[in-house]
């Protein structure tokens, strides 16, 4: 959102991903196999981690809606095959596939199965995202009625080659490449490619992969004729949700969940 | 939605829709002049309208999300300029922009502010829509908790000309016109046509209305060699909503809100 008006807290420019195999003990195998017994009211899981509150903090936790985590959470000890290493939550970290980063407990070290959100700050007002459009640098005072922990992730795709400002040869042959991902609940229907600012776009070729968490790598093969030219790609899923063609529609303080049309400037020549 | 599993009820086959301007008393104005107090608590406007039940059957009523219907709704006394036919409620409706028919409420005689949605048999279990996917043709028991009532109007658009199985002359240009909307929180960015069967899609000439509740008319001229093409037309708005390329992922038992890509088959030759 920085070309909006810029977030608070660390610059992540165009954000942080990953792609990874998880494995360890479904939070639905340990409920049954403990016999934790779930009160009638509960509609949140609340995790929390072993690491000490930063001075004068709250202890770090959050939320998680208690249908999705039971249905997907895992008490993850691996990851890619290899024990989870500590600096990434280990040696047992609560994964949810589909979920923003920011939720996937590191260290964890208690669950709880309760009514309501925890009110922890890292719950309200950090890792929110208001329900209705803010202007752009307009403050907001987030509660639970006016704004959404950050849970699933919006349906998105990321340009990984060329690069932003890379030079291409003209009336050349190259190729696009990046990967598309949504928060799993649908799969991914197409990924298209304007290279004339949306006027015209094409599907690219898209490798569906095996889990419908992990991501969709695409590619396109174009050439264009010489001068600045942009790239642009936009995913659509199988129930309809697209990337906005301006991202800043959905402006927020913390500059959470940007999922704009991607548009990577190239130089062509 | 007939397409996929048969809907119970009137047949709609490609559905009803209208642009009218209304005219009447905005429901903020009414509530204001006549000092109506509003609890705390209501979240919902109920209306009631002045005809009486089918025999056996509950009167008809609907409740709207009450910050909505104060912002929006009008007591509507004419549409495009004339009294509103007793047939279309007059001689007051209760209408709000950018929400499905069945809402706007005819012959509106009482209005209701409470803290709940009406347990009313239009309210429930008709006129619902489930929150998540379900199987066509799969029963579902509608739960205030499991599925929403039909308000807020989905992003599409619809091919007015030419009619589906229309006969066109081959390689000559003709022109394809239509029109999209959404519920009107948002403009519509584009309107995309597409006559290969979704491999690439071009954006149509796309006409912005004066009210953000208004339909947008939009048109392409293309042509096309011979043989048995379709025609399809996808509406993108601002905030990255679109139309699925198989509406039937959103099924449902009554087949409301259908808003899958327009797809109008025609021969060309």
């Amino acid at each position: 959102f920085a070309g909006s008006v810029k977030a608070k807290g660390t610059q992540w420019t165009r954000g942080g991903m990953g792609n990874v195999r998880v494995s360890g003990v479904r939070l639905s195998s340990v409920i049954r196999k403990l016999g934790v017994h779930i009160g009638s009211g509960a509609r949140f899981l609340t995790a929390e981690g072993k690491d000490a509150p930063l001075p004068g903090k709250e202890d770090f936790e959050h939320s998680l809606p208690l249908d999705e985590a039971i249905e997907h959470s895992v008490l993850a000890t691996r990851i890619n095959g290899q024990p989870i290493p500590a600096v990434h939550g280990g040696p047992v970290r609560l994964m949810t596939p589909g979920f923003y980063g920011t939720m996937h407990i590191k260290w964890v070290s208690r669950l709880r199965f309760e009514n309501g959100e925890t009110d922890n700050y890292n719950q309200i007002p950090r890792y929110r995202v208001p329900r209705n459009q803010l202007q752009p640098g307009k403050p907001i005072k987030y509660t639970f009625a006016n704004s959404t922990a950050c849970w699933r992730m919006k349906t998105k795709c990321v340009v990984l080659a060329p690069e932003p400002d890379a030079a291409v040869a003209a009336d050349k042959p190259f190729t696009i490449r990046g990967v598309a991902f949504n928060d799993g609940s649908t799969r991914i229907d197409s990924v298209q490619l304007s290279t004339d600012r949306g006027q015209t776009w094409s599907r690219v070729r898209l490798e569906v992969p095996h889990s419908r968490f992990a991501w969709y790598r695409w590619s396109a093969t174009v050439s264009l004729p010489a001068g600045k030219r942009e790239l642009w790609a936009r995913t659509v899923d199988a129930l309809g949700r697209t990337q906005p063609l301006d991202g800043s529609i959905h402006w927020n303080p913390s500059g959470y969940e940007w999922n704009g049309v991607e548009k990577i400037a190239v130089t062509v020549g």
